[in-house]
């Protein structure tokens, strides 16, 4: 940690602070300089952090160097993860394909999306039970039976199962049915849902806020990692900014910057980060080109008629682009299409 | 509703179009244009709204001309109302003072903030027992002895409190303590905790999200109003940009716009907004001046030793100007400082 | 200036830090701690930030300390500064009003909309002649024979001209009419034309640009600077955001935040930040109470027939309430309307 | 364009914008709703838009359901252009590598980052002659010395130069040395140097203004287009975001858009966007991936001794990786790596 002192910072100012760094166990190295003087901190960061020493008398700026997240960062887990869901691996070497409706409606839907997502080379299957949406009037998933036709879908194809859960005291609910707890992009900082799903002995699928920096989603993936689970995916979905020709703005150099960052696998949401159809396939070979560890992508059989978010959905008609794409783009990467158990 | 189609489109679109229109119970309005033609839509909108209508061939875009909201909203209710904490009024013939510190530490420390507070002009005392943190590592609030504190000091000073719940199965342990609940920025789309909130029985502040719209932000609110619960304010407090000389941006502009929208009273968070103990006068008086129903201010003895957001208290020192500011500019609102019961 | 060396940087890669430093005769403070060492630079800024230390092996960050611009800054000019045009203030002992239409567009709309603004206590006209338009087929401003227009109102009112000018090669022309000059948001950053207008011997209103933050504006106040122009006004306008209900945000906070950075005066156009008509007076209002040094506001006789933003022009209707507020807000802030010459 | 009425809008207010509009020789078609009333424009939309709609009585949108350009949009020229530069194409068939410095410094430093751009596979030369640069106390470039530095390693190379131009009046001269002309991020809405440089008889590279919305930066290739050049390349390098880790976030959602509303190429530059030297090569495979019609990439020789943007410059290491980039990623888009003449 760093601390710049003021331009009208007295000797007095500048014993202070030393003086307070003292009294918390750490050193301070005072550099003068002509118009400013900056000192330099080593010791315990979390009490440093405590210590409010922007309030005190004469300090302009205090700058922190080292990240605040630990388990889920690179510099103490040099080697990149692998995050298995039920034989599924996510990680460095492969490319996983996860894929299925928005929303669970009807059983039959569900399953003939998980036929079309197998097609095309998933082997995980994406569906929500539980619906985070912006509108009260808005569709709202089908809860636990929607958690029951994903399970009997799953038994029908083989596929294991990553749905999304929105409040803390569902977590149990949702993980005695899932095989990987998705946290959304609205529960970011819902952290009794993090420290939950910490919990809940299953790997989870972390987006990121639409609105939140990296070093945010990163705290977040701490949240959870500090209950004791770290098999964490991240996944980039688009963040918002002032252009409105995509829904939100897909960040795709996050990959690259995340995984220097943290050991965690990081995948991407074309579908969500456009909310176009027409953006999937482009967005995918994007996000395999770039380094991603897998992609989740939306497919619906009827998109027409789909209850959330049917304008993003692959249909049946993409699919064969789509296996193409599973098939060619991770060879580039030295990587392969992941497979199941 | 209207439908824009695209260029290219065919008349069997545009009968499809209508003909989806008409098994929804609505009525659709065809207008051909040279390049475009377009169809206006007349009956219910959350029928529409389920159609799923981008989907279909042809379809260009899909414009909503009413708002999604309607508790909430002004059109259904153009008085704007008031929303009585025991017995102090926000609403628009008053301006509230809502004061005390970011986080209630020990008895002595929120006693005096509390005091401070009231030389001030506060009615209502704030103070946080239950603190979201972005890092797991930082201080996380007292959660029920923070409660009793601030009931001890509710019964020596008189001021009812204000408090935030983090989590929807808290919310009937900070209601039995609370005299007015608070949603804060992080959970501005955690809907599960808008609905609890809603059946709690106490009046809400719902702070907007940090990067809410405010099409959003009374999205949330209309959450909380389905559950029976109209006695809602509004408080805006900053909004995510890419200017890092403040914490956020204060969006001053959303108090009339959305005093125009709804009919809930909004009042401004100085402190949070610009995170700098330098704004926070400033702000206040442009809040008045802006017409706002209310502030709510950040104060604390010894800042330099806050638990959390030390750095935008008020102190001793500014409670003269405060207090000054909290007598003059109402008056030229033709509004009062708002008094206790 | 504090160099952040990464986690693995050798020694070898910090005594090259400090031989660099020293080369261009700087002196390298060196505070080693647990897991990162950081390297204090006391010397010439602008020799350190040509050498690239960024570049250099096991440099993980440069933190510059001291701001970049030097003319503009408060640091070396502690006194806030008045600019005065044709003999109308604007500085911190008055409140100025500048009004006027959006485009200049005929004779009589010209002298009718100054009138309005005189009605209102204007002491300074606006007009715009030269208008820079996202859209090729938008208008783009009468030119030449717009400022032979506001001359013309200047003799018939005594008002003295603030125009805009979009080219570097048309200031001459703009500034043989004009008593200060406008640089537009969208030229923020036409580096030419500030180097243009910083030499012309006129003041200078600088718009912020729509997406500039606070330091790239005073860097842009500081290229007029450099040319040996001091007389300039910085203009908060809004600023480019994810909000749509309003066209651009204001950022009020940015007032105060300049002052304290800059001697330069600051004033704020409510009319363009929001881009709607019931907005201009709360923000007016607002923009006085945090302590701007005058508003700039478009008014028209007739804005459904103007040329340019005439949803957000004042009309003849809201003079009354815009005089009331010019009257009265300043006394608050212990200033007092800025008269004519 | 469709004129949404406001829910209290008279019949009165209806009738008058049916005769405002029909006053501009259009039509308009009414839709009466429950709450509301829509109309429907059929006539000239540049008519329509000088009418103001927005400020008659009883209006409350006015949504335009055509593109404002029209040059530059596909729908009047549905096939995808090529641009060629001194015979080197820029279009769908093929994957176009221009590379070089940032900045021109001296021969043998241009010369040398030529002949690395050449080796990894680049058939055009970027370089710098006149720099925009936010600090007036920054590096401004070599300006008609670094010019003929281009031209002598043009010949010595073979080839073709691409050249940033900065202002209206040095068009004349810098189009005498260059093959293309630049148009830089801070210049997007620099509407003179748009017009000059749609004059001066060569290809364009038109870069989108770091906040520009597509519809904005199409706007600006309308600009150009308009004065008789549709030789524009169009180059997306990362807009402004709240996002810190890079310096700009790169929107490569952008390509696919843009190629569907325009039959411009369009090109990303992996450089600028991120600012950071790690980020370009996984940036430059996902651009050729997402379907963009070539890459524009920083190198240099000694990135540690460059006076403008060295942290973002490939060296020589990272040059073979470039060319095996550049020969297998195009093939899987089944395009060509762009040859010379």
């Amino acid at each position: 940690m760093v601390i710049v002192m003021a331009p009208g910072a007295t000797q007095d100012d500048i014993e202070s602070v030393v003086a307070v760094v003292a009294s918390a166990g750490g050193e301070a190295f005072v550099s003068r300089g002509v118009s400013r003087t900056i000192i330099g901190l080593i010791g315990d960061v979390e009490r440093f952090a405590a210590l409010n020493l922007r309030g005190l008398a004469g300090v302009a700026d205090v700058v922190r160097v080292s990240t605040p997240y630990k388990l889920v960062s690179r510099d103490n887990h040099p080697e990149r993860s692998t995050v298995t869901v039920r034989g599924v691996p996510i990680g460095p070497d492969t490319v996983t394909l996860i894929a299925g409706p928005c929303a669970v409606e009807t059983p039959a839907q569900t399953l003939e999306a998980a036929k079309m997502a197998k097609a095309a080379g998933a082997t995980l299957l994406r569906g929500g039970a539980f619906k985070p949406r912006t509108s009260p009037y808005a569709f709202q998933g089908l809860g636990e039976k929607g958690l029951r036709i994903l399970a009997d879908v799953r038994e029908q194809t083989g596929l294991p199962i990553v749905t999304e859960v929105v409040d803390a005291h569902d977590v149990a609910l949702v993980a005695s049915y899932a095989d990987m707890l998705q946290v959304g992009t609205r529960n970011a900082q819902n952290f009794a849902l993090l420290q939950a799903v910490g919990a809940a002995g299953k790997p989870v699928m972390l987006k990121r806020g639409m609105t939140a920096t990296i070093e945010e989603w990163l705290m977040a993936a701490e949240y959870i990692a500090q209950r004791g689970n770290l098999d964490i995916v991240l996944c980039e979905r688009g963040i918002r900014t002032y252009e409105t020709a995509t829904r939100n703005t897909l960040d795709i150099s996050a990959v690259p910057v995340v995984q220097r960052l943290s050991h965690l696998p990081v995948i991407i949401d074309p579908s969500h980060s456009g909310g176009r159809r027409d953006l999937v396939l482009p967005l995918t070979r994007a996000a395999i080109a770039v380094g991603a560890d897998g992609v989740i992508i939306d497919v619906h059989p009827h998109p027409e008629q789909a209850l959330c978010d049917g304008p993003q959905a692959l249909v049946n008609g993409d699919l064969d682009e789509l296996a193409m794409i599973m098939q060619e783009f991770p060879k580039l990467m030295s990587r392969t299409l992941a497979q199941g158990a």
